[in-house]
């Protein structure tokens, strides 16, 4: 059977779910289910849809957390269980529209009365990748309100470059962005940044926006350091799911991304979800074919590949969200399972010139979700105006744009021939609205395919291990330090263990003081073999 | 048994292969292997020696292509067979560096006079993804020489944003880079760059140069439209491995980067990976790292985490020299084996907020490649000296740097805790030697694996199909237009694939009118189903 084949064709068909109003679609004919999956896959499905509606109507569906799930009203208030929630939703839409509007009119000037032209983002992990995500699939370059920065590590080097790239600091509006307000490398990447204004002769506290929850660490600095404004983030939105509240809206707002348009996609997304007819739910069926292709068990590895340059960030932002989301030791019953489904990819056709060779022909443990964008251009950009009237052809009635599309079309049909598995979701042009959609879309198949396999989704018990052995690392440098500096003499590092009576972390220490040495910080007299060095406070 | 316990320091003592003059370290301790592996595989990986040597000499190492492969030659000239390749490797790394320092002495200028102040590397894969590496890894921001730009798709979008962020195309020089000269994103992306200089009234040859093979069709544009330069690439140079020749060479050189360094490192890491006791040489020990990790058969996932920002494109890198190196159908024998190891990852601790979650509690299929880097700042960088002279504490005698430290010391630690297996990889600082090293590192290591597992790492076959799918598509879509144009009335997807013969490819038809349709280039009346609509050119 050839990927052209009219039963292909018959499948395509029969399987094919869209919405003519948008103009979005979901073909999984490409996917090697049987005919019978989905009919058998319906009570499945269909307690997913009750969970989910339990959720959407308040529901602790966080139990670890204790916590209801609220990402979906934040595109459709209406919908909040209670009037307060209602109110703080549209409030906070509200005044980021405000308070963008006052900065583009320059009503909200800078500490020298200059407008702010840029906007630099501190956050990480949920408050930096939907940002960062918005900004370069919907951003226009120079035609943006603002320019759009973001550092979101506590590599200083990496920070330093940033800086070094933002035009003009006393022309920056910076966003410090952290739920907790206690992430240390946002907290960190927050004083390095201070400094740097402070440098430059600049107070940070007149060029400084928070994005926290109430009463966070953050939230303190930025009361009594007296910030430019704080905007809020809830308890019931995760950080993941938090595109769509002050996180993601305030830079896009800022930048000039039409934030209604991007809530209204959502809001669409989440009417078509809904349905409870799974054959014509797309989320439902994503969520489907992730369950048939892994088995239940993420044993295919989910590769991302948009065909356009806009969307080369969609696979890091999807990773977060599938990756934390499902990635769990246990089901809600308190089994192990090992849950997960590992996620990556680029954009098209740039990656098949990188690892389209083994996708066809290598290791068969992946399914690739192409995503196609219909037109070439936005409606409205100024390329696709010119593009009308003067159509660019680099073969006689063929684009760039054709020749992109024929790759998708004609990987999508290789893979098949060899017998690897696609999806492949349509939309016609990359922007506000559409984007909305993609993220809803995901943000609820990843919910259903949580009740597929029994886990809860919105929690991650498995990230702080590695915080608090990060934090018992500091500790111990600590520790190597004030030994270093109070015995006065060179030591090795099993001297130094002995010393501060930490026989079982030589290694560790040996890390330690062969970085600090790397910089001078402390001298070295090298041995060999490497950990009878010595070391001493230089 | 705890990550810092005796018998793992033990073990991590025993197990370390380090170049103290380079301080260059491997760590395989949280691999678990058994006592036994290293002995047990020494057998084959002297056989990988062996292969590799006659690589290294000059054998015909890619047997499908009847061709030699010669990458290391590039970075020690006197290794080459003959003295003409000889020649041509030394005459060409001589010519880049004339070519590079007249570009910044403003000896060849731009065609309105002005001096040429940025680069525009338009290649696809190994066209682009080394070039991109080594210009975000080793660049400077506003101290290089000439700011870099690439341009590595065939998105017409994408080509007009890249255009647009450059700050002057009358003093952009224009690097059209493909090794067979026929890549159609390269030629598209050529012809829409063309045109842009047209646009703004330049001369496009004036502004251009290229790096291909002898002979081809690009190499007979840029002859008949006499161009600035050409700079050759050669069939023993695979594009995947063609960092150190011209591809990545010229635009190194361009920006500003110590091109002599980044040989010289691939040289000295070329150097220690020559060794045959494998237990001290860290190519074989990363190859039988990754075939103890999946069994021989990839089945463990290759997660890269640099924790640094300068590496953040190192996984992109990987993920093509790895995946379309190892990812084949057939070992040598003919049979088939679908080997390949899947390859992605982004940066530490970005990653530890997006997916350390699905790593430490989740699926088990992955081992992790973290990449240590010993220094805040290079030896030299203005920061340095600056921290040097005022160390930023974030915490009391902590910098942002140990933090970062932390992190990766603590994710190590974490996942070592619940099972998950890691490598880590530590060089002094992100220069040209140490990229230098860990790309020849990389490129050794994918040999040894190749060797393990008896397949050819050299060849692509898999990716013709992929493009012969993609030209009938662009075929299909000629007859579809010539089919309306002539048949001047409305016809839904089954007319025209009737009129036109094809009744197998109704479902490309559906999909090629629906994507003309969406941005006006044919008229549409829309039906329900979808493929009743009809079309008509317009």
């Amino acid at each position: 059977m050839t990927a052209t084949s009219p039963s292909l064709w018959s499948r395509f068909k029969t399987v094919h779910c869209s919405d003519p109003r948008s103009q979005f679609s979901l073909d999984i004919s490409r996917m090697n289910f049987t005919d019978g999956f989905l009919t058998e896959m319906s009570p499945a499905i269909q307690k997913a849809f009750k969970e989910m509606d339990q959720l959407e109507a308040g529901a602790i569906a966080n139990p670890d957390e204790k916590r209801m799930v609220g990402h979906y009203w934040l595109r459709d208030s209406a919908l909040a269980p209670n009037a307060e929630l209602r109110r703080a939703i549209d409030g906070t839409l509200a005044a980021i529209k405000e308070f963008a509007g006052k900065i583009h009119r320059g009503e909200i000037k800078a500490e020298r009365g200059g407008e702010f032209r840029s906007v630099l983002l501190i956050g990480i992990g949920g408050s930096s990748l939907g940002p960062q995500l918005v900004s370069s699939a919907l951003g226009s370059g120079k035609r943006d309100k603002m320019s759009f920065f973001s550092i979101d590590n506590t590599d200083p080097d990496g920070i330093a470059m940033t800086l070094d790239a933002i035009p003009s600091l006393a022309e920056t509006l910076t966003l410090v962005v952290s739920k907790s307000g206690g992430t240390k490398e946002t907290r960190n990447g927050m004083l390095e940044v201070a400094r740097a204004y402070k440098q430059a002769g600049l107070n940070f506290s007149k060029h400084v926006v928070a994005v926290t929850g109430e009463g966070s660490e953050l939230h303190k600095v930025a009361t009594t350091n007296q910030w430019i404004s704080i905007f809020p983030m809830w308890d019931w939105v995760g950080g993941r799911t938090s595109e769509m509240s002050a996180v993601g809206l305030l830079p896009a707002a800022l930048q000039g991304i039409d934030i209604d348009q991007f809530l209204a996609g959502a809001k669409h997304m989440d009417g078509l979800t809904r349905v409870k007819d799974h054959k014509g739910n797309p989320a439902a069926l994503l969520a489907l074919m992730w369950y048939h292709a892994g088995a239940g068990k993420g044993l295919k590895d989910m590769v991302i590949l948009p065909y356009k340059d806009r969307l080369l960030l969609m696979s890091k932002y999807l990773q977060q969200l599938v990756m934390e989301s499902l990635g769990k030791e246990r089901n809600l019953d308190g089994k192990v399972v090992n849950q997960g489904i590992a996620v990556y990819g680029n954009k098209g056709s740039t990656d098949q010139h990188a690892y389209v060779q083994q996708l066809r022909d290598g290791i068969n443990n992946f399914f690739v979700t192409f995503i196609e964008v219909l037109k070439d251009f936005n409606e409205g950009h100024p390329a696709e105006a010119s593009a009308k009237a003067d159509l660019f052809f680099v073969d006689p009635g063929v684009t760039s744009g054709d020749y992109l599309a024929g790759f998708l079309l004609g990987t999508r049909e290789a893979l098949a021939q060899s017998g690897r598995e696609s999806i492949t979701i349509t939309i016609p042009q990359v922007d506000s609205f559409n984007v909305g959609m993609l993220i809803a879309l995901f943000e609820r198949a990843v919910g259903f395919y949580a009740s597929l396999t029994n886990i809860n989704a919105y929690h991650q018990p498995g990230v702080e291990a590695g915080k608090k052995a990060a934090t018992s690392v500091l500790d111990l440098q600590a520790s190597v330090m004030s030994c270093l500096v109070s015995k006065k003499s060179m030591m090795s590092v099993a001297d130094i263990s002995q010393a501060i009576a930490q026989p079982d972390k030589q290694e560790t220490i040996f890390k330690i003081v062969n970085r600090l040495a790397a910089s001078g910080r402390i001298s070295v007299q090298r041995a060999t073999p490497e950990w009878d060095s010595k070391y001493a406070a230089s």
